[in-house]
């Protein structure tokens, strides 16, 4: 009996090795996506084209990162069989991984727009722009911390800055507009600067898709197409 | 032995439906989409404002698929403990009804669009716009079909038709550049329509995804980031 436990601990322990394994390469590919992100803002800022290179180059990493990931998962599935919450991690992972991974085309798109063209804009928009692009990288960060810590709360919180993004995006796009309208010439350069704000708006979206995986993986309820007021109630009167 | 083959046929045979059925109702939501879509270019085109409405309501359907389609693939993965090709089946429905959720979400832009606001634009470019549709909605058709009868073949052809896409995608971005250039009091209307291009545009890049999931379920090889010709060539030599 006592060399059955010790195996069966042994091999437990190994599967939680495993599944720790996981996650930790997942905040792994997270922490490369949030450094690409960092290194976007800063060569929108100073207008650098070899880090926004550098960062085109840097995304091949990333998506080697993901399907590697993947096939973790399909292996630890396919050999542990893993059941209720270590399932769940596993299924929870196969899909962050897979926004973290178009997070990170989000970045490459704004690196490319860095890249392409003489931007558009006074210094006004681009303060405005990093404004909204340092919002979206502190919601980027909050949510990989509620992935290493399966922080519900954090988690939840997410819906808070996402508001801020919103609210800060708005009036990016407003100044855009008022400024596109006096140098119409500059068009196709404008549309560019509105792609990459754009992406900064939709790797906020991406983080709040992570973030309802985590409410998932943590409380077994699947929240994705549930209003933030019925999640928020339901947290607070612990049904979930 | 004979009544132990039975019970192993009998169980294999229920796990084999279930497999079917969680095919078949990924293929069912799929087909909700591409209705969306359809319904969603002939509210443009006839400027059809309570179809776009209907558009936005039928999405609380798609979420509700994906949602119990989700469930399903977690419960077949803890109850039958699929491996090898049962397994990426499943991990393949699981991506993939994302994808197709994420393509009615695009849909509920386009519709938005259409209750929003009085659109721009000449009938050259509501033309422009409904081919381009139309092509995303050829591409979506062939994703769905590769789905239904895992077709590696129609999974790698989608790449010609995202080709066409791409070719049309940008024909109608540069006409629609060159009629906001002279209307520059109506750029926040523009906006919304280019909005909605590129949503159609996104649709197709998510039809891509879905097929690169066919072609690993399938042959067993991820194939999301190498690059196409790689993908023909080891088609042809039968390596994948």
């Amino acid at each position: 009996m006592k060399s059955n436990v010790a195996i069966n601990t042994h091999i437990s322990g190994r599967f939680n090795q495993e599944l720790e394994n996981l996650r930790n390469a997942a905040l792994t590919m997270g922490g490369v996506v949030e450094q690409q992100l960092s290194d976007a803002l800063i060569a929108f800022k100073d207008d650098n084209a070899s880090l926004a290179e550098q960062i085109l180059l840097n995304d091949a990493q990333v998506n080697a990162m993901e399907v590697q990931i993947d096939e973790e998962c399909t292996r630890i599935i396919a050999r542990r069989h893993p059941t209720a919450s270590d399932l769940r991690l596993v299924l929870t992972i196969v899909k962050a991984t897979a926004d973290i991974e178009r997070i990170g085309d989000e970045v490459g798109r704004i690196a490319k727009m860095i890249l392409n063209r003489n931007l558009p804009g006074s210094e006004n928009i681009k303060k405005s722009m990093i404004l909204t692009g340092n919002k979206v990288m502190n919601m980027l960060r909050q949510t990989l911390n509620a992935l290493a810590r399966l922080d519900v709360e954090a988690a939840f919180s997410i819906h808070n800055l996402d508001k801020e993004v919103d609210h800060h995006y708005k009036i990016l796009l407003k100044e855009a507009i008022d400024e596109m309208q006096t140098q119409r010439e500059l068009l196709p350069e404008w549309l560019e600067m509105l792609w990459s704000m754009r992406a900064l708006e939709r790797i906020g979206d991406r983080c709040k898709n992570v973030c309802e995986y985590i409410i998932y993986l943590v409380k077994g309820t699947d929240v994705r197409h549930i209003s933030r007021e019925r999640i928020a109630e339901a947290l607070k009167e612990e049904k979930l």
